[in-house]
């Protein structure tokens, strides 16, 4: 069956229309500067290749009717009528406690994931906005929430509690929850496949997947489900990632403040957006260009990345030490996927764990694919990601 | 020779006299409530045994006044004159990045240390207080400062930079600093002894103090020096202690500032005196209590005991991966001294880095002792810490 996979931002909707059976995108695009003077939207088909329409689209409601317009418009379109969409899938950033898995949304469930917009107030209105929407314009065809969070709602209560007081969490949810849960549970399915290949038993399994992309988050996966993962109650905690300072002594946000002289709004401001690979290096966000310029012999740059790659091996040791050992590392995300280099430093040095890499595997390979040595003790794998395939899988399994 | 150890609070002031050819303490006490109405000190000495003393204290020249007077004391006292006391060494909170070493103060570096007291608000001016009126009352006399922070400051700077635009490191010296470093480098000391018996070589050696006590800090050692440490820009950030959080996702801060309807400072409040084990349990900040109850099967107090085990277990793993290996565990501090069960539970389940207790050792033996199994690939040591002694050595030393 077909499944239309969308992920609504507050001012942005990014749609791939999918075939099930064969796992196939039929179509995908991006509509841009939703509720602005102007829009763009950027399209593209299997059959049609790509184009892109300027278009006013003043709601959510307006660009999911354009989408329906482009695809099924007879020269670029992709399908004769919106009729042949069994299902739509949607990203929904935060399911709280109350969602450990995909759910069918009804108007009660769709207050549900809107009141948690306390723990995401940047993307649950939003993604219930693109919810609706489908609701209205597309009666009875089912929508499913894919929740970023739930596939760490296996976490132990000793890996997801803060030593904060304890009222915090039963009255306001405070726990680390984590993101990037189908991303982590895409590329763990595929590395358990992969293990299984190689003799490990999935039941017994013990992986930690690298989520190495703009945004970067681990997880410690153990017999397939999630035992503990950097990000938070947000997703700015964890590793270093392209803005995002990750990690830091929390007092540093009061000192700030006054050497500063702001206020917690700039500050949450800085540490999400000008900290990071950023921050460090002064350089810029993107790793490909930080690592340009660290090999021209920029030393804030090569701290930067010096940085990166240190805290993903202290994730890594402490990980395995959740797990009580590790049975492989799972490398995903743009970085994770692209950057040869990265992940040599990474591995650099964690014999003790057993893992050894294989360089020319790691220089020449593409995911999926195994590269670490024949002998290595730890499975070293590559899984490219695709979180829209698995919203569409987790769709079409429950309609 | 008599070497005087102070630790000044802002109104009380911690005493030692120890005599650092047979490092006997030859007389400590405590003086309470400086500043206030009324005043209490409480002494002992080695020939005379205890005493207390009501006295007011106005400030810390009278303070160390009055300790001169009790030590010089005909029938209370250990000296017959002040004159005897070669040096004095001051217990000083940051050296931030200037004081690597411990170092003989005069105006200059009095003024010095007082400049850092931005990085150490609520201790370095207290320190500072007692240096100034020793320099007063017993002319000529070296005074000593003695850094918690020094000993952390062979870190890489890939290990103490935080994410975090540069600018703040270079402006504010903003990174991560340590502490308990007195007490991380006394049970170094004395744990690289215990290892040359072992066979192994100080020089390639890869250590992980664990100092468990109401505020708690691990570092990683290797080759005798610390490479990285749970304390960062001040002792909040690391492990669960006592009644401070220790690590967690900055951005909680934002988030209960806006839930609880207060500011940064009733946040920074609830961090360090609220959290940590009492913050979770609600019994108490003491891990005696904690047991306890957890013991008569209150959950939460159990639940705090898993969290602060489980990050502890967590830092083990990272600092493994921080040194590429890991040859012995320290334990100190009052729980890693004295709690066999915490011990037990940080151990558990650790063999995959040859990790191996031996529980009638780890029941029976007292500090210093090595509580591990005879193949356990790293060797677990129980040294008990007293950072009075490394200051009085320290002090020495440079006199």
């Amino acid at each position: 069956m077909k499944i239309l996979v969308l992920n609504s931002g507050s001012s942005s909707l990014k749609y791939q229309l999918i075939d099930s059976e064969s796992e196939q995108v039929i179509a995908k695009g991006l509509c841009e500067r939703i509720g602005m003077d102007m829009g763009k939207i950027k399209f593209e088909t299997q059959a049609h290749g790509k184009g892109e329409l300027d278009i006013a689209m003043p709601d959510h409601d307006a660009a999911i009717s354009d989408v329906f317009n482009l695809l099924t418009d007879s020269e670029k379109g992709a399908i004769s009528d919106v009729s042949e969409i069994s299902a739509v899938g949607h990203r929904v950033v935060h399911g709280g406690e109350k969602f450990a898995d995909s759910v069918v949304v009804d108007e009660k469930i769709a207050d549900e994931i809107d009141e948690l917009s306390d723990l995401a107030p940047l993307h649950n209105p939003a993604n219930v906005m693109g919810i609706r929407s489908c609701m209205k314009l597309m009666p009875g065809v089912p929508q499913v929430a894919v929740f970023d969070t739930a596939f760490h709602a296996t976490m132990p209560a000793y890996a997801y509690t803060y030593a904060l007081p304890y009222e915090y969490y039963k009255k306001f949810g405070v726990r680390r929850y984590g993101f990037h849960g189908t991303s982590h549970r895409f590329v763990t399915g595929k590395a358990l496949d992969m293990l299984k290949d190689a003799g490990v038993d999935p039941a017994s399994s013990k992986i930690v997947t690298c989520h190495l992309g703009n945004g970067c988050s681990m997880a410690a996966v153990a017999g397939g489900k999630v035992v503990d993962t950097s990000m938070g109650l947000t997703p700015l905690e964890g590793m270093v990632m392209g803005t995002r300072c990750g990690d830091m002594d929390p007092a540093i946000i009061m000192f700030l403040e006054k050497k500063l002289g702001v206020g917690t709004k700039e500050i949450d401001t800085i540490m999400n957006k000008k900290s990071g690979l950023l921050g460090i290096s002064e350089v810029s966000s993107d790793m490909r260009d930080v690592e340009g310029a660290a090999a021209e012999g920029n030393a804030q740059a090569q701290l930067a990345l010096d940085v990166f790659v240190y805290r993903i091996k202290k994730y890594l040791g402490a990980y395995a030490a959740a797990m009580g050992g590790l049975d492989a590392i799972v490398f995903t995300g743009g970085i994770g996927e692209n950057d040869k280099n990265a992940r040599a430093a990474i591995c650099k040095g964690m014999g003790f764990l057993g893992i050894d890499l294989d360089e020319d595997k790691n220089k020449s390979m593409r995911g999926p694919a195994d590269i670490s040595k024949d002998g290595s003790g730890v499975r070293i794998l590559l899984v490219p990601t695709n979180e829209e395939l698995m919203i569409a899988r987790e769709t079409a399994a429950l309609v």
